[in-house]
Protein backbone atom coordinates (compact mmCIF):
# COMPACT_ATOMS: atom_id res chain seq x y z
CA UNK A 1 0.00 0.00 0.00
CA UNK A 2 2.13 2.82 -1.40
CA UNK A 3 -0.77 5.53 -0.23
CA UNK A 4 -1.92 5.37 3.18
CA UNK A 5 -4.85 7.63 4.66
CA UNK A 6 -6.24 6.90 8.27
CA UNK A 7 -9.71 7.46 8.97
CA UNK A 8 -10.82 6.78 12.55
CA UNK A 9 -14.48 6.96 12.41
CA UNK A 10 -16.34 7.37 16.11
CA UNK A 11 -19.54 5.35 15.80
CA UNK A 12 -22.89 5.34 18.56
CA UNK A 13 -22.25 2.06 19.81
CA UNK A 14 -20.18 0.71 22.72
CA UNK A 15 -21.86 -1.89 24.71
CA UNK A 16 -23.76 -4.29 22.75
CA UNK A 17 -20.94 -6.00 21.45
CA UNK A 18 -22.91 -8.31 18.53
CA UNK A 19 -24.32 -4.98 17.09
CA UNK A 20 -20.10 -3.64 17.34
CA UNK A 21 -19.62 -6.74 15.46
CA UNK A 22 -22.03 -6.38 12.90
CA UNK A 23 -20.93 -3.27 12.08
CA UNK A 24 -16.97 -3.57 11.97
CA UNK A 25 -16.54 -7.23 11.01
CA UNK A 26 -17.70 -6.84 7.03
CA UNK A 27 -15.07 -3.99 6.95
CA UNK A 28 -12.32 -6.31 7.74
CA UNK A 29 -13.11 -8.16 4.43
CA UNK A 30 -12.01 -5.13 2.34
CA UNK A 31 -8.92 -6.19 0.89
CA UNK A 32 -7.61 -2.68 0.61
CA UNK A 33 -8.29 -1.37 4.02
CA UNK A 34 -6.83 -2.84 7.54
CA UNK A 35 -8.43 -2.54 11.06
CA UNK A 36 -5.89 -1.45 12.92
CA UNK A 37 -7.41 -0.82 16.39
CA UNK A 38 -10.97 -1.20 17.56
CA UNK A 39 -11.88 0.41 20.75
CA UNK A 40 -15.14 0.57 22.66
CA UNK A 41 -16.19 2.10 25.85
CA UNK A 42 -19.10 1.15 27.42
CA UNK A 43 -19.47 4.62 30.16
CA UNK A 44 -19.40 6.54 26.32
CA UNK A 45 -21.67 4.00 24.75
CA UNK A 46 -19.32 4.90 21.85
CA UNK A 47 -16.66 2.90 19.66
CA UNK A 48 -13.64 4.08 18.10
CA UNK A 49 -12.62 2.32 14.91
CA UNK A 50 -8.98 3.18 13.37
CA UNK A 51 -8.91 2.32 9.69
CA UNK A 52 -6.21 2.63 7.11
CA UNK A 53 -5.93 2.19 3.57
CA UNK A 54 -6.02 4.28 0.67
CA UNK A 55 -9.11 5.97 -1.31
CA UNK A 56 -10.86 3.44 -3.09
CA UNK A 57 -10.68 0.93 -0.11
CA UNK A 58 -12.22 3.59 2.44
CA UNK A 59 -14.76 4.21 0.44
CA UNK A 60 -15.55 0.92 0.46
CA UNK A 61 -15.33 0.94 4.01
CA UNK A 62 -17.15 4.26 4.87
CA UNK A 63 -20.29 2.86 2.51
CA UNK A 64 -20.41 -0.37 4.36
CA UNK A 65 -19.72 1.69 7.98
CA UNK A 66 -23.22 3.59 7.86
CA UNK A 67 -25.01 1.24 6.23
CA UNK A 68 -24.24 -0.55 8.77
CA UNK A 69 -24.77 2.25 11.83
CA UNK A 70 -27.56 3.29 9.97
CA UNK A 71 -29.43 -0.25 10.27
CA UNK A 72 -28.45 -0.72 13.97
CA UNK A 73 -28.13 2.17 15.70
CA UNK A 74 -31.07 4.49 16.72
CA UNK A 75 -30.02 7.65 18.52
CA UNK A 76 -33.55 8.25 19.61
CA UNK A 77 -32.86 5.41 22.09
CA UNK A 78 -29.14 6.01 22.82
CA UNK A 79 -27.62 7.33 26.30
CA UNK A 80 -23.98 7.69 26.85
CA UNK A 81 -21.78 9.88 28.70
CA UNK A 82 -19.47 11.21 25.56
CA UNK A 83 -21.47 14.13 23.37
CA UNK A 84 -22.79 12.60 19.89
CA UNK A 85 -25.15 14.10 17.47
CA UNK A 86 -24.84 10.91 14.85
CA UNK A 87 -25.08 7.14 14.33
CA UNK A 88 -21.58 7.52 13.15
CA UNK A 89 -21.09 10.74 14.71
CA UNK A 90 -17.58 12.12 13.36
CA UNK A 91 -15.05 10.55 10.44
CA UNK A 92 -12.21 11.91 10.26
CA UNK A 93 -9.19 11.48 7.59
CA UNK A 94 -5.77 11.88 8.19
CA UNK A 95 -2.74 12.01 5.42
CA UNK A 96 -0.27 9.67 6.52
CA UNK A 97 2.28 8.66 3.65
CA UNK A 98 1.65 9.63 -0.32
CA UNK A 99 -0.71 12.01 -0.25
CA UNK A 100 -0.75 15.72 1.03
CA UNK A 101 -3.07 17.33 3.62
CA UNK A 102 -4.50 18.95 0.44
CA UNK A 103 -5.59 15.87 -1.47
CA UNK A 104 -6.56 14.93 1.80
CA UNK A 105 -9.26 17.49 2.20
CA UNK A 106 -10.80 17.06 -1.34
CA UNK A 107 -10.57 13.34 -0.71
CA UNK A 108 -13.07 14.24 2.69
CA UNK A 109 -15.39 16.14 0.83
CA UNK A 110 -16.00 13.67 -1.74
CA UNK A 111 -16.89 11.35 0.82
CA UNK A 112 -19.39 13.95 2.32
CA UNK A 113 -21.31 14.72 -1.02
CA UNK A 114 -21.41 10.82 -1.25
CA UNK A 115 -22.43 10.11 2.30
CA UNK A 116 -25.14 12.88 1.89
CA UNK A 117 -26.51 11.46 -1.01
CA UNK A 118 -26.39 7.83 -0.41
CA UNK A 119 -27.93 8.23 2.84
CA UNK A 120 -29.93 11.26 3.56
CA UNK A 121 -28.02 11.96 6.45
CA UNK A 122 -26.94 15.66 6.93
CA UNK A 123 -22.82 16.08 6.60
CA UNK A 124 -20.73 19.30 8.00
CA UNK A 125 -17.37 19.78 7.08
CA UNK A 126 -14.50 20.32 9.67
CA UNK A 127 -11.05 21.15 10.85
CA UNK A 128 -8.93 21.55 7.62
CA UNK A 129 -12.26 20.51 5.79
CA UNK A 130 -14.35 23.35 7.36
CA UNK A 131 -15.92 25.56 4.57
CA UNK A 132 -16.26 28.13 7.47
CA UNK A 133 -14.26 29.00 10.66
CA UNK A 134 -17.11 28.33 13.26
CA UNK A 135 -17.22 24.60 11.49
CA UNK A 136 -13.12 24.10 12.23
CA UNK A 137 -14.04 23.27 16.18
CA UNK A 138 -16.09 19.58 16.58
CA UNK A 139 -17.85 20.48 19.30
CA UNK A 140 -19.00 24.26 17.95
CA UNK A 141 -20.49 22.03 15.45
CA UNK A 142 -21.31 19.25 17.86
CA UNK A 143 -23.19 21.10 20.27
CA UNK A 144 -26.70 20.41 21.45
CA UNK A 145 -26.26 16.99 19.93
CA UNK A 146 -28.57 14.52 18.56
CA UNK A 147 -31.87 15.38 19.97
CA UNK A 148 -30.98 19.68 19.88
CA UNK A 149 -29.63 19.04 16.22
CA UNK A 150 -33.47 18.83 14.74
CA UNK A 151 -34.24 22.89 15.90
CA UNK A 152 -29.87 23.80 15.14
CA UNK A 153 -30.16 22.90 11.64
CA UNK A 154 -33.43 24.82 10.84
CA UNK A 155 -31.15 28.37 11.20
CA UNK A 156 -29.13 29.17 8.06
CA UNK A 157 -25.68 29.11 9.62
CA UNK A 158 -26.07 25.58 9.97
CA UNK A 159 -26.87 24.44 7.21
CA UNK A 160 -25.05 21.26 6.36
CA UNK A 161 -22.56 21.57 3.62
CA UNK A 162 -23.77 18.32 1.91
CA UNK A 163 -27.55 16.70 2.47
CA UNK A 164 -30.61 17.73 3.57
CA UNK A 165 -31.29 20.34 5.77
CA UNK A 166 -33.18 17.54 8.05
CA UNK A 167 -31.44 15.64 10.67
CA UNK A 168 -31.81 11.94 9.87
CA UNK A 169 -34.84 10.30 12.49
CA UNK A 170 -32.06 7.68 13.98
CA UNK A 171 -28.84 8.82 12.55
CA UNK A 172 -28.67 11.99 13.00
CA UNK A 173 -26.23 14.26 11.62
CA UNK A 174 -21.97 13.29 11.04
CA UNK A 175 -19.35 15.65 10.99
CA UNK A 176 -16.43 14.77 8.14
CA UNK A 177 -13.39 16.86 7.95
CA UNK A 178 -9.36 16.13 7.14
CA UNK A 179 -7.23 16.91 10.07
CA UNK A 180 -3.39 16.07 10.93
CA UNK A 181 -2.66 12.87 13.29
CA UNK A 182 -3.84 13.31 16.65
CA UNK A 183 -0.69 12.09 19.32
CA UNK A 184 -2.37 11.29 23.08
CA UNK A 185 1.26 11.73 24.71
CA UNK A 186 1.46 11.86 28.15
CA UNK A 187 4.20 12.34 30.62
CA UNK A 188 4.93 10.95 33.98
CA UNK A 189 6.34 13.16 37.24
CA UNK A 190 8.14 12.26 39.84
CA UNK A 191 5.43 13.48 42.02
CA UNK A 192 2.20 12.54 43.86
CA UNK A 193 1.20 15.92 43.83
CA UNK A 194 -1.47 16.33 41.31
CA UNK A 195 -1.90 20.26 41.31
CA UNK A 196 1.84 20.53 40.08
CA UNK A 197 0.88 18.45 37.01
CA UNK A 198 -2.05 20.70 36.38
CA UNK A 199 0.10 23.77 37.00
CA UNK A 200 2.06 22.34 33.93
CA UNK A 201 -0.61 21.15 32.05
CA UNK A 202 -1.72 24.79 32.12
CA UNK A 203 1.91 26.35 31.54
CA UNK A 204 1.94 24.46 28.48
CA UNK A 205 -1.55 24.01 26.92
CA UNK A 206 -2.89 26.28 24.12
CA UNK A 207 -5.81 27.39 25.69
CA UNK A 208 -3.83 29.50 28.76
CA UNK A 209 -1.22 30.58 26.94
CA UNK A 210 1.13 27.83 26.01
CA UNK A 211 2.25 25.78 22.78
CA UNK A 212 -0.25 26.39 19.81
CA UNK A 213 -1.06 22.65 19.14
CA UNK A 214 -1.11 21.29 22.72
CA UNK A 215 -4.02 20.17 24.77
CA UNK A 216 -3.16 19.29 28.47
CA UNK A 217 -4.29 18.39 31.76
CA UNK A 218 -3.11 16.99 34.69
CA UNK A 219 -4.34 14.16 36.28
CA UNK A 220 -3.90 11.78 39.20
CA UNK A 221 -2.46 7.99 38.53
CA UNK A 222 -4.08 6.18 41.58
CA UNK A 223 -1.91 3.04 41.09
CA UNK A 224 1.32 3.77 41.07
CA UNK A 225 0.43 7.51 43.11
CA UNK A 226 2.45 9.64 40.54
CA UNK A 227 1.04 12.84 38.94
CA UNK A 228 0.83 13.30 34.96
CA UNK A 229 0.59 15.61 32.31
CA UNK A 230 -1.77 14.33 30.05
CA UNK A 231 -1.81 15.68 26.46
CA UNK A 232 -3.28 15.87 22.70
CA UNK A 233 -0.56 16.97 20.12
CA UNK A 234 -2.98 18.04 17.50
CA UNK A 235 0.14 19.32 14.88
CA UNK A 236 2.77 17.10 15.61
CA UNK A 237 5.06 18.85 12.95
CA UNK A 238 4.28 22.18 13.97
CA UNK A 239 4.60 21.70 17.75
CA UNK A 240 6.87 18.76 17.61
CA UNK A 241 7.07 16.42 20.84
CA UNK A 242 10.43 17.04 21.87
CA UNK A 243 9.95 20.67 22.60
CA UNK A 244 6.96 19.70 24.22
CA UNK A 245 8.96 16.79 26.58
CA UNK A 246 11.66 19.05 26.99
CA UNK A 247 8.73 22.45 28.12
CA UNK A 248 7.76 19.85 30.44
CA UNK A 249 10.92 19.09 31.97
CA UNK A 250 11.53 22.21 32.50
CA UNK A 251 8.48 23.39 34.23
CA UNK A 252 8.26 20.36 36.46
CA UNK A 253 12.10 21.27 37.43
CA UNK A 254 10.48 24.97 38.88
CA UNK A 255 9.05 22.24 41.66
CA UNK A 256 11.90 20.14 41.96
CA UNK A 257 10.36 17.12 40.39
CA UNK A 258 11.67 15.22 37.98
CA UNK A 259 9.81 13.20 34.91
CA UNK A 260 9.97 10.14 35.52
CA UNK A 261 8.78 8.88 32.10
CA UNK A 262 6.40 9.37 29.39
CA UNK A 263 3.73 7.26 27.03
CA UNK A 264 2.27 7.48 23.83
CA UNK A 265 -1.64 5.83 23.83
CA UNK A 266 -2.39 4.40 20.50
CA UNK A 267 -0.41 4.92 17.98
CA UNK A 268 1.93 7.30 16.52
CA UNK A 269 3.19 8.40 13.17
CA UNK A 270 6.74 7.39 12.57
CA UNK A 271 8.16 10.93 11.41
CA UNK A 272 6.76 12.47 14.63
CA UNK A 273 9.74 10.01 16.49
CA UNK A 274 12.33 10.44 13.30
CA UNK A 275 12.13 14.30 14.36
CA UNK A 276 12.73 13.40 18.18
CA UNK A 277 15.92 11.71 17.12
CA UNK A 278 16.92 14.58 14.84
CA UNK A 279 17.03 17.28 17.59
CA UNK A 280 18.59 15.38 20.14
CA UNK A 281 21.12 13.77 18.36
CA UNK A 282 21.86 17.78 16.39
CA UNK A 283 21.73 15.65 13.12
CA UNK A 284 22.36 18.56 10.32
CA UNK A 285 20.83 18.20 7.07
CA UNK A 286 18.89 14.97 8.14
CA UNK A 287 15.92 13.89 5.82
CA UNK A 288 13.54 11.49 6.01
CA UNK A 289 15.25 9.44 2.98
CA UNK A 290 18.50 9.18 5.13
CA UNK A 291 16.17 6.06 6.81
CA UNK A 292 16.46 3.33 4.75
CA UNK A 293 12.49 1.71 4.66
CA UNK A 294 11.59 5.41 3.35
CA UNK A 295 14.41 5.56 0.84
CA UNK A 296 13.22 2.01 0.10
CA UNK A 297 9.73 3.01 -0.37
CA UNK A 298 10.82 6.07 -2.75
CA UNK A 299 12.09 3.42 -4.99
CA UNK A 300 9.91 0.89 -4.80
CA UNK B 1 8.14 -6.34 -0.23
CA UNK B 2 7.76 -7.94 2.68
CA UNK B 3 10.88 -9.33 3.77
CA UNK B 4 13.74 -6.99 3.16
CA UNK B 5 17.46 -7.54 3.06
CA UNK B 6 20.48 -5.33 2.07
CA UNK B 7 23.24 -6.38 0.24
CA UNK B 8 26.30 -4.20 -0.34
CA UNK B 9 28.46 -5.66 -3.26
CA UNK B 10 32.04 -4.41 -3.40
CA UNK B 11 33.53 -4.97 -6.75
CA UNK B 12 36.87 -4.17 -8.18
CA UNK B 13 36.28 -0.89 -10.70
CA UNK B 14 36.12 2.47 -9.66
CA UNK B 15 37.35 4.17 -12.65
CA UNK B 16 35.85 3.02 -16.29
CA UNK B 17 32.40 4.20 -15.85
CA UNK B 18 31.50 2.54 -19.12
CA UNK B 19 32.58 -0.74 -17.32
CA UNK B 20 30.48 0.20 -13.90
CA UNK B 21 27.75 0.54 -16.04
CA UNK B 22 27.73 -2.57 -17.88
CA UNK B 23 28.16 -4.78 -14.26
CA UNK B 24 25.53 -2.57 -12.80
CA UNK B 25 23.01 -1.59 -15.46
CA UNK B 26 21.22 -5.21 -15.84
CA UNK B 27 20.98 -5.24 -12.19
CA UNK B 28 18.24 -2.38 -12.13
CA UNK B 29 16.39 -4.67 -14.56
CA UNK B 30 15.66 -6.84 -11.91
CA UNK B 31 11.96 -6.30 -10.49
CA UNK B 32 12.55 -7.65 -6.91
CA UNK B 33 15.94 -6.18 -6.25
CA UNK B 34 16.30 -1.70 -5.65
CA UNK B 35 19.43 -0.54 -6.33
CA UNK B 36 19.42 2.11 -3.54
CA UNK B 37 22.81 3.70 -3.92
CA UNK B 38 26.00 3.36 -6.49
CA UNK B 39 28.92 4.72 -5.22
CA UNK B 40 32.43 4.68 -7.11
CA UNK B 41 35.85 5.74 -5.68
CA UNK B 42 38.78 6.42 -8.81
CA UNK B 43 41.47 6.39 -5.65
CA UNK B 44 40.16 3.45 -4.45
CA UNK B 45 39.55 2.09 -8.06
CA UNK B 46 36.39 0.22 -6.48
CA UNK B 47 32.34 0.66 -6.50
CA UNK B 48 30.00 -0.06 -3.73
CA UNK B 49 26.56 -0.65 -4.81
CA UNK B 50 23.55 -0.70 -2.27
CA UNK B 51 20.84 -2.83 -2.77
CA UNK B 52 17.58 -4.51 -1.44
CA UNK B 53 15.51 -7.24 -2.21
CA UNK B 54 14.04 -10.50 -1.02
CA UNK B 55 15.92 -13.90 -1.64
CA UNK B 56 14.76 -14.61 -4.80
CA UNK B 57 15.97 -10.72 -6.20
CA UNK B 58 19.10 -11.26 -4.62
CA UNK B 59 20.27 -14.21 -5.73
CA UNK B 60 19.19 -12.81 -9.33
CA UNK B 61 21.00 -10.05 -8.78
CA UNK B 62 24.50 -11.85 -7.60
CA UNK B 63 24.23 -13.78 -11.09
CA UNK B 64 24.40 -10.84 -12.90
CA UNK B 65 27.12 -9.24 -10.65
CA UNK B 66 29.28 -12.03 -10.76
CA UNK B 67 29.38 -13.18 -14.70
CA UNK B 68 29.65 -8.98 -15.29
CA UNK B 69 32.16 -8.81 -12.92
CA UNK B 70 34.23 -12.05 -14.23
CA UNK B 71 33.61 -10.06 -17.94
CA UNK B 72 34.88 -7.18 -17.13
CA UNK B 73 37.88 -6.75 -14.55
CA UNK B 74 41.04 -8.47 -14.49
CA UNK B 75 42.47 -8.31 -10.85
CA UNK B 76 45.68 -9.14 -12.81
CA UNK B 77 45.68 -5.64 -14.52
CA UNK B 78 44.13 -3.53 -11.53
CA UNK B 79 44.96 -1.09 -9.28
CA UNK B 80 43.84 0.38 -6.39
CA UNK B 81 44.37 1.89 -2.77
CA UNK B 82 41.80 -0.48 -1.38
CA UNK B 83 42.84 -3.71 -0.75
CA UNK B 84 41.46 -6.41 -2.81
CA UNK B 85 41.05 -9.89 -3.53
CA UNK B 86 38.22 -10.19 -5.72
CA UNK B 87 36.85 -8.65 -8.50
CA UNK B 88 32.93 -8.97 -7.17
CA UNK B 89 35.51 -8.48 -3.37
CA UNK B 90 33.36 -8.51 -0.69
CA UNK B 91 29.22 -9.38 -0.37
CA UNK B 92 27.61 -8.52 2.97
CA UNK B 93 23.93 -9.58 3.57
CA UNK B 94 22.01 -7.51 6.38
CA UNK B 95 18.53 -8.47 7.35
CA UNK B 96 16.46 -5.18 7.73
CA UNK B 97 13.32 -6.39 7.75
CA UNK B 98 11.27 -9.82 8.23
CA UNK B 99 14.26 -12.02 8.48
CA UNK B 100 16.52 -13.28 11.47
CA UNK B 101 20.07 -12.85 11.31
CA UNK B 102 20.00 -16.72 11.63
CA UNK B 103 17.87 -16.85 8.47
CA UNK B 104 20.51 -14.29 7.01
CA UNK B 105 23.61 -16.22 7.89
CA UNK B 106 21.82 -19.33 6.16
CA UNK B 107 20.96 -17.37 3.18
CA UNK B 108 24.29 -16.64 2.83
CA UNK B 109 26.15 -19.50 2.72
CA UNK B 110 23.64 -20.36 0.13
CA UNK B 111 24.42 -17.97 -1.93
CA UNK B 112 28.11 -18.48 -1.17
CA UNK B 113 27.80 -22.35 -2.66
CA UNK B 114 25.81 -20.78 -5.35
CA UNK B 115 28.86 -18.49 -6.18
CA UNK B 116 31.89 -21.10 -5.78
CA UNK B 117 29.72 -24.09 -7.82
CA UNK B 118 28.10 -21.48 -11.04
CA UNK B 119 31.57 -19.34 -11.53
CA UNK B 120 34.47 -21.46 -10.09
CA UNK B 121 35.97 -19.03 -7.85
CA UNK B 122 36.63 -20.18 -4.29
CA UNK B 123 34.44 -18.01 -1.53
CA UNK B 124 35.10 -17.56 2.26
CA UNK B 125 32.70 -17.09 4.57
CA UNK B 126 32.99 -14.04 7.46
CA UNK B 127 31.17 -12.40 9.80
CA UNK B 128 28.23 -13.84 11.30
CA UNK B 129 28.23 -16.61 8.41
CA UNK B 130 32.15 -17.27 9.49
CA UNK B 131 32.55 -20.58 10.39
CA UNK B 132 36.02 -20.32 12.39
CA UNK B 133 36.78 -17.57 14.67
CA UNK B 134 40.00 -16.19 12.36
CA UNK B 135 37.35 -15.61 9.35
CA UNK B 136 35.42 -13.41 11.42
CA UNK B 137 37.03 -10.56 10.46
CA UNK B 138 37.25 -9.37 6.66
CA UNK B 139 40.89 -7.94 6.92
CA UNK B 140 42.29 -11.30 8.34
CA UNK B 141 40.78 -13.24 5.03
CA UNK B 142 41.98 -10.58 2.58
CA UNK B 143 45.53 -10.28 3.89
CA UNK B 144 47.91 -10.58 1.10
CA UNK B 145 45.11 -9.53 -1.18
CA UNK B 146 44.75 -10.74 -4.77
CA UNK B 147 48.35 -11.10 -5.41
CA UNK B 148 49.21 -12.75 -2.16
CA UNK B 149 46.08 -15.51 -2.53
CA UNK B 150 48.25 -17.92 -5.28
CA UNK B 151 50.03 -18.72 -2.21
CA UNK B 152 47.87 -18.39 0.99
CA UNK B 153 45.63 -20.40 -0.26
CA UNK B 154 47.79 -23.29 -0.01
CA UNK B 155 48.00 -23.46 3.34
CA UNK B 156 45.32 -25.65 4.79
CA UNK B 157 44.54 -22.93 7.43
CA UNK B 158 42.80 -20.84 4.72
CA UNK B 159 41.17 -23.82 2.45
CA UNK B 160 37.76 -21.68 1.29
CA UNK B 161 34.63 -22.66 2.47
CA UNK B 162 33.01 -23.72 -0.97
CA UNK B 163 34.60 -23.74 -3.92
CA UNK B 164 38.19 -24.49 -5.75
CA UNK B 165 41.34 -24.13 -3.64
CA UNK B 166 42.90 -22.57 -6.21
CA UNK B 167 42.38 -18.68 -6.79
CA UNK B 168 40.53 -17.70 -10.13
CA UNK B 169 42.97 -16.57 -12.25
CA UNK B 170 41.83 -13.06 -13.04
CA UNK B 171 38.40 -12.81 -10.43
CA UNK B 172 40.21 -14.14 -7.46
CA UNK B 173 38.32 -14.80 -4.47
CA UNK B 174 35.35 -13.34 -2.60
CA UNK B 175 34.28 -12.76 0.83
CA UNK B 176 30.61 -13.45 1.26
CA UNK B 177 28.54 -13.33 4.89
CA UNK B 178 25.93 -11.94 7.32
CA UNK B 179 26.58 -9.17 9.42
CA UNK B 180 24.53 -6.41 11.29
CA UNK B 181 24.02 -2.90 9.43
CA UNK B 182 26.90 -0.80 9.90
CA UNK B 183 25.87 2.95 10.56
CA UNK B 184 28.24 5.77 9.94
CA UNK B 185 27.76 8.51 11.95
CA UNK B 186 30.04 11.44 12.72
CA UNK B 187 30.21 14.15 15.22
CA UNK B 188 30.92 17.81 14.84
CA UNK B 189 32.94 19.51 17.64
CA UNK B 190 33.09 23.11 18.15
CA UNK B 191 36.87 23.23 18.04
CA UNK B 192 39.59 23.67 15.08
CA UNK B 193 41.87 21.20 17.62
CA UNK B 194 42.16 17.75 15.93
CA UNK B 195 44.05 16.54 19.02
CA UNK B 196 40.33 16.78 20.94
CA UNK B 197 38.61 14.60 18.37
CA UNK B 198 41.30 12.33 18.72
CA UNK B 199 41.36 12.23 22.18
CA UNK B 200 37.65 11.71 22.29
CA UNK B 201 37.90 8.88 19.56
CA UNK B 202 40.57 6.79 21.48
CA UNK B 203 38.14 6.83 24.71
CA UNK B 204 34.81 5.78 22.61
CA UNK B 205 36.43 3.00 20.77
CA UNK B 206 36.58 -0.61 21.28
CA UNK B 207 40.10 -1.13 20.28
CA UNK B 208 41.28 0.96 23.27
CA UNK B 209 39.12 0.37 26.31
CA UNK B 210 35.24 2.15 24.65
CA UNK B 211 32.33 0.67 23.44
CA UNK B 212 31.83 -2.68 21.88
CA UNK B 213 30.49 -1.95 18.63
CA UNK B 214 32.05 1.11 18.33
CA UNK B 215 35.17 1.96 15.61
CA UNK B 216 36.32 5.77 15.64
CA UNK B 217 39.02 8.10 14.78
CA UNK B 218 39.64 12.00 14.74
CA UNK B 219 39.07 13.99 11.67
CA UNK B 220 39.84 17.98 10.67
CA UNK B 221 37.03 19.10 8.42
CA UNK B 222 39.13 21.65 6.90
CA UNK B 223 36.49 23.95 4.91
CA UNK B 224 34.42 24.06 7.81
CA UNK B 225 37.52 24.32 10.05
CA UNK B 226 36.25 21.79 12.76
CA UNK B 227 37.20 18.86 13.94
CA UNK B 228 35.25 15.83 13.98
CA UNK B 229 34.62 12.17 15.51
CA UNK B 230 34.27 10.18 12.72
CA UNK B 231 32.66 6.51 13.87
CA UNK B 232 31.49 3.38 12.27
CA UNK B 233 28.80 1.72 14.70
CA UNK B 234 28.82 -2.20 13.94
CA UNK B 235 25.82 -3.29 15.89
CA UNK B 236 23.37 -0.13 16.79
CA UNK B 237 21.15 -2.59 19.12
CA UNK B 238 23.86 -3.22 21.10
CA UNK B 239 25.44 -0.08 21.18
CA UNK B 240 23.13 2.31 20.25
CA UNK B 241 23.34 5.98 18.82
CA UNK B 242 22.55 8.07 21.91
CA UNK B 243 24.85 6.33 24.13
CA UNK B 244 27.53 7.10 21.59
CA UNK B 245 26.36 10.48 21.53
CA UNK B 246 25.87 10.98 24.77
CA UNK B 247 29.27 9.94 25.71
CA UNK B 248 31.40 11.86 23.09
CA UNK B 249 29.16 14.68 24.20
CA UNK B 250 30.21 14.29 28.00
CA UNK B 251 33.66 13.64 26.86
CA UNK B 252 34.38 16.94 24.78
CA UNK B 253 32.81 18.78 27.88
CA UNK B 254 36.39 17.65 29.23
CA UNK B 255 37.60 19.91 27.33
CA UNK B 256 35.25 23.08 27.29
CA UNK B 257 34.33 21.92 23.71
CA UNK B 258 30.45 21.51 22.70
CA UNK B 259 28.86 19.94 20.14
CA UNK B 260 27.90 21.33 16.96
CA UNK B 261 25.94 18.70 15.35
CA UNK B 262 25.85 15.30 13.91
CA UNK B 263 25.43 13.42 10.58
CA UNK B 264 24.65 10.10 9.17
CA UNK B 265 26.39 8.86 6.28
CA UNK B 266 24.50 6.70 3.85
CA UNK B 267 21.46 5.59 5.17
CA UNK B 268 19.94 4.08 8.40
CA UNK B 269 17.59 1.44 9.87
CA UNK B 270 14.09 3.44 11.19
CA UNK B 271 15.05 1.28 14.53
CA UNK B 272 18.11 2.86 15.13
CA UNK B 273 16.29 6.16 15.19
CA UNK B 274 13.18 5.24 17.11
CA UNK B 275 15.78 3.75 20.03
CA UNK B 276 17.00 7.40 19.80
CA UNK B 277 13.35 8.99 20.53
CA UNK B 278 12.43 6.00 22.77
CA UNK B 279 15.51 6.80 25.20
CA UNK B 280 15.60 10.82 24.90
CA UNK B 281 11.48 11.11 25.44
CA UNK B 282 12.10 8.23 28.55
CA UNK B 283 8.97 6.39 26.84
CA UNK B 284 7.30 3.73 29.12
CA UNK B 285 7.05 0.64 27.58
CA UNK B 286 7.80 1.73 24.43
CA UNK B 287 7.29 -1.17 21.22
CA UNK B 288 7.91 -0.89 17.80
CA UNK B 289 4.55 -1.74 16.83
CA UNK B 290 3.51 1.81 18.26
CA UNK B 291 4.81 3.62 15.25
CA UNK B 292 1.63 3.37 12.46
CA UNK B 293 3.66 2.39 9.70
CA UNK B 294 5.14 -0.93 11.30
CA UNK B 295 1.49 -1.76 13.57
CA UNK B 296 0.43 -1.33 9.63
CA UNK B 297 3.00 -3.83 7.95
CA UNK B 298 2.01 -6.42 10.90
CA UNK B 299 -1.49 -6.61 9.33
CA UNK B 300 -0.77 -5.76 5.83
Amino acid sequence: MKKIIESVPNFSEGIREEIIKKIVDPIREISDVKVLNLSSDKDHNRSVLTLAGDEDGLKKAVDILFAGAIEHIDLTKHKGEHPRMGAVDVLPFIPIRGITMEECVAFSREIGEHIASTFHIPVYLYEKSATVPERENLANIRKGQFEGFFEKIRSPEWKPDYGPAEVHKTAGAVAVGSREFLVAYNINLATDNLEIASKIAKSIRHSSGGLRFVKAMGVMLEERRIAQVSMNLTDFRKTPIFRVFEMVKNEAARYGVNVIGSEIVGLIPNDALLDVAEYYLRIENFKYSTVLENRLAEVE
